[in-house]
């Protein structure tokens, strides 16, 4: 089953030919369509087996796609009006949203004309619409949004889930998210095995809450059939450690970690430029240093740069983040076409549906085969 | 009120004399005694008014002491074997650790031989010698552990509780934890006037657990009386930031963010390391920025150097960091020593008396007269 998953799949020709074909909300980031077409742009000169379906206004689209040449005869523009600002609620824009480019982005994978749907706009509305029109995989509970943590792991990165789709999460729930980490990890990561921890208070067994140790036990139990290892409790300072892949945690918990660690990030990195202008010596120093330097910053904001994935749906969502420029808007793309051809989708569903039933190969392959949900 | 928490207490002298006594718990700490030792000597040197009282094995403490010269005639050693390990259940040492260097500490500050005890040993043994010994504060349901977190304020530090000392709290817990947090932040930062923010996952009032929302009323309904501004809901990113002073979350999620924060800051420092290390270019740099990158290290471990605050028990307690070196604990050491001639302790014990009922300037300073309990 591992090395099956990491094999290339065969079911990405659903939307014809050789072509991964992309939904890309173009509205609703922070820095504007401007970004985000750009971000395609960069990603299309990359690699030429994606294409790209743009929602937004036709009428601020098209001048922006005509301009970026490696878009000519990649690009779809699909007209609508609406867009669904950062401060909207979820529950209104459920109702109401039909007319956005976020609905309309999503509409598109759920109708098979898209693998993946990259957005940079409001996280709650993305998820409420994905959940509404999308729905959730058979036999999730909860969906949970996957972020990449960089690392000390070989590959840069960790990954955390949920980090916000949801305040709750009961020890089923925590169970589900280690079985749909562990697919991420492996089709997103390339990890066949990863280890997984659960955040707490303290890595004892007899630490934190009740709703914990119980899920503390399934975790454990199930890893023989899930495949994976199980690391016990990990502590936030275990988060960006080689002691583990997959950080499992509620999503009240898991928000609060992530932005905690960019907060940090962030406040580092202008006590670093203050420190690099605070004598005629250190500002000689940080021109020396300035290739170090900027390697050092990109490396601090990858915690911003990465998309969250949007797991336990039918179908991916890849969410990038709201003030995201076109390095993040491509390094969205980059995520979602590695995981559409990897048949994370379909291979995810497989493995949520075995559950921690005894191992079975078949079973896992044989569910992604065949309809894209 | 507030300007009458600042004034310098008249009550220290509890004591005998204008020594300010402070209880030592010299065992336990990662770097073992000498550490805090040294720390004890560093923090005599800058303070002729601090005396100590040492907790440990006198076998190995004298010798020490006997050093250090700045001590001499300033410190009591206190003959005690036991030490209360790292890994120690706290339930274990609440039954048996009467004869713990840690348990010593506390004595003496129940004894009123000294304003406030200092250590850096097992937190959760620490917090369960603490409650058991000297008692909650009448009116406390759940005592917090306050952590001071590097900021963008004018003073450097931020105010975070409860960060470990209880894994729960409702919405009255975390009344009481905004009434105790203004305490400290007046008499520990000297800020009149504190800015309070309870942490979630957005700043909408309609996000967040049911139990959030209600805390959220009420610490805005106590404003007025408490002497604080509130500014709502804040998130992660909003902790080192200059929009508030006091950040109020239950001990589960602080914890989580605090280890989370100090993670990502020495994961941080680790890449700067490597960024300097790169080329020769980037070597010489390092050379040239060397005062301007040893301050930016000291600020980023700030987060660790700093002693974290037990508040709503009767007296003080400091937690240093368990690996805290001789700066470390001389840190602590001076921050006991600025809340107890503040006389926090009393000050903290009628503001939370008076709850948030009206105003009245005299109940606070009335209840912290006369005895110390």
């Amino acid at each position: 089953m591992a090395a099956a998953e990491l094999q290339p799949a065969d079911t990405t020709a659903a939307s014809g030919a050789d072509l991964i074909t992309i939904s890309v909300d173009a509205m609703g980031g922070d820095r504007g369509p401007a970004a985000v077409v750009a971000g395609c742009a960069r990603s299309a000169a990359k690699n030429p087996e994606i294409g790209f379906i743009l929602h937004g206004p036709k009428s601020t689209l098209d001048p922006l796609v005509a301009r970026r040449r490696q878009l000519t005869g990649r690009c779809e523009v699909r007209d609508v009006e609406g867009v669904v600002t950062m401060d909207a609620k979820p529950s209104y824009v459920m109702r109401h949203g039909k007319d956005t480019s976020m609905w309309s982005a999503i509409e598109a994978v759920r109708n098979h004309e898209a693998e993946v749907c990259v957005s940079c706009g409001n996280t709650g509305a993305l998820m409420a619409v994905s959940m509404v029109r999308l729905r959730k995989l058979e036999g999730i509970n909860r969906p949970a949004i996957a972020c990449l943590w960089p690392s000390r792991n070989k590959n840069g990165f960790n990954i955390m889930l949920d980090v916000g789709a949801d305040i709750r999460a009961d020890e089923h729930d925590l169970l589900q998210y280690a079985l749909m980490g562990t697919s991420y990890a492996r089709n997103g990561l390339g990890i066949i095995r990863p280890r997984i921890g659960l955040l707490n208070v303290g890595t004892e067994e007899h630490k934190g809450r009740a709703e914990l140790k119980v899920a503390n036990d399934m975790i454990a139990a199930a890893a023989a059939a899930g495949e994976y290892d199980y690391v016990g409790f990990v502590e936030g300072g275990d988060i960006p450690s080689a002691r583990v892949d997959v950080i499992v945690t509620d999503g009240f918990t898991g928000n609060i970690a992530l932005k905690t660690g960019e907060g940090t990030a962030t406040l580092i990195r202008e006590f670093l430029k203050e420190a690099f202008k605070a004598t005629p010596l250190s500002r000689i120093a940080a021109l020396l240093a300035l290739t170090s330097l900027r390697r050092l910053t990109t490396r601090i904001y990858s915690l911003r740069v990465n998309g969250g994935v949007f797991l336990g749906i039918n179908g991916t969502v890849v969410k990038s983040y709201g003030s995201a420029d076109a390095t993040g808007i491509a390094a969205a793309i980059q995520l979602a076409s590695d995981l559409s051809q990897s048949g994370f989708s379909q291979r995810l569903a497989a493995r949520v549906a075995s559950g921690s039933l005894p191992r079975n190969d078949d079973s896992e392959l044989g569910a992604g085969d065949g309809n894209k949900k």
